[in-house]
């Protein structure tokens, strides 16, 4: 079995042109090129992604990926995502995965060639490296300015605070600043002092028996994750709830986590270099739980 | 003559791997694919640019666009470009091209593929589109908000403000935003009202007999135009400074433009919805000085 596995799709969005009659999608050479460098996704980072984790064989919360895949596309106005194309494309892909390893699949939608007639899109498969370490031990973060206020997917939706866009650059740059500060990941703190979220991830945190996290609405995204550890966390009989959280509300947490579609629940164990309680047995079945996910 | 051109760099780094004794650049089919879907100048947008005019067949400014290119690398933490092989590149491109005809030259530099050891570089040579109505007729222009405090270049690096990176996404969105209003282009206000620079330009008025610009550290460009721009000015006698913009003080100006390497000087002919005067004959002037320039 390939380690690594790409399928170009013939036509994204059904608005695009294209052959109604063509395979949805083809297998190519990972590794070959299949991008030209007028392509707007690598000139302007104008594009949309998501990445799902693949289970035992099985991609975790596709409706909920496609779902925010169209709604990162409308928020950049790019052609509708043709879902049915997608499922299709991510479902052949996971099927040419080794069932038997942790795997992910990451889907690209790019606005294509400037001035040409059509998005760009892809979906590629490979395996997770291993975050055993991030999951069990926990993960140092510093808090880090984003710069924005919280309410500026309100004010000034131009700026696509809650798009997954290819534009991940800042992303990126905040994660090195916390290597060089000693960390593991970020949080970012809005201008106005409100957590919002990893670079890659959501923040969950526990106060007595709620799960909590900061919530939508404040240009972060709206985490797959988090969703399921809210109904984990339900099933428990825990509350779950949204709440506008400051730095100092996080720092008093019982026990917080970063959440994502493939690292999963990493604990984390110090803030700034304050050290905040991991709850290791908890943890472990929250990430049990979400590696059992069957989708 | 080809309707455009792409050199690929070997070694776009001193640092980067590879044989000392290759060519610098070799030409390949720029309509062809030349990126894998893992570099992450197009998975995250990881990555600058710069884009250069070319007047009659010569490099505008290519020192200055080359120290700014080095600046945005450092800024991103990329291996810094090998000034030398840009500049031979750039110059192999340019000679390629018909010297009659306004053309540019983009240069991109990515941290090249996920994992690997190398970054990826080229520069793309092509015909510019006609920049006639803009030059003459002026722009109408909305001012959208950037988000960002005017000094968050300084307290908080990790943004990236000020640098050049394929992180576009934004600067897109706010064009089309403009477009929605019935206008051409952008000029970008700080969250706490500081006149900023265009998506792709500077911001240059005039008040009496001084040229004046929001000038750096407020986490934009250091314009290439804009310092030309700035030394025509004085070639007149005018006097040229940086200072602090407000939009009632733009709005107020005698006149205003915004300007760039390839489109160069544009005049701003209404802010949101409110005409500002056009000067057509000092706009000719500056623009034929520009487009007479020999380096």
């Amino acid at each position: 079995m390939a380690e690594h596995v790409l399928a170009l799709l013939s036509r994204p969005s059904r608005e695009a042109p294209g052959d109604p009659g063509a395979p949805v999608y083809r297998f190519v050479d990972p590794d070959a090129a299949h991008l030209t460098v007028l392509d707007l996704g690598v000139t302007r980072g104008d594009g949309i992604f998501e990445t799902l984790s693949v289970n035992h064989g099985r991609a975790q919360a596709l409706e909920h990926h496609l779902s925010r895949f169209a709604r990162s596309a409308a928020m950049l106005e790019l052609p509708a995502p043709d879902a049915d194309a997608w499922r299709e494309t991510i479902l052949a892909v996971v099927a040419s995965l080794d069932p038997a390893r942790e795997a992910f699949v990451k889907t690209v939608l790019t606005r294509g060639i400037e001035y040409g007639d059509r998005p760009t899109g892809w979906a590629y498969g490979a395996y997770s490296p291993s975050f055993e370490s991030a999951r069990t031990e926990g993960l140092a973060v510093v808090l880090l300015d984003r710069g924005y206020r919280h309410d500026v997917e309100r004010t000034s939706p131009w700026l696509l605070a809650g798009a997954k866009t290819l534009s991940y650059a800042i992303n990126r740059a905040a994660v090195r600043e916390a290597v060089r500060r000693g960390a593991d990941d970020v949080v970012f703190v809005s201008s106005d002092g409100i957590v919002l979220e990893g670079p890659t991830s959501t923040v969950v945190y526990r106060r007595g028996d709620a799960l909590l996290s900061p919530g939508t609405g404040l240009g972060i995204l709206d985490g797959t994750t988090q969703a399921n550890v809210f109904r984990w966390a339900e099933s428990l009989g825990m509350s779950t709830a949204f709440e506008l959280t400051t730095p100092d509300l996080l720092r008093s947490a019982d026990a917080a986590w970063l959440v994502s579609s493939v690292r999963l629940a990493a604990p984390i164990r110090a803030i700034d270099g304050e050290p905040l309680p991991v709850d290791a047995a908890f943890t472990a079945r929250m990430n049990g739980w979400l590696a059992a996910l069957d989708d």
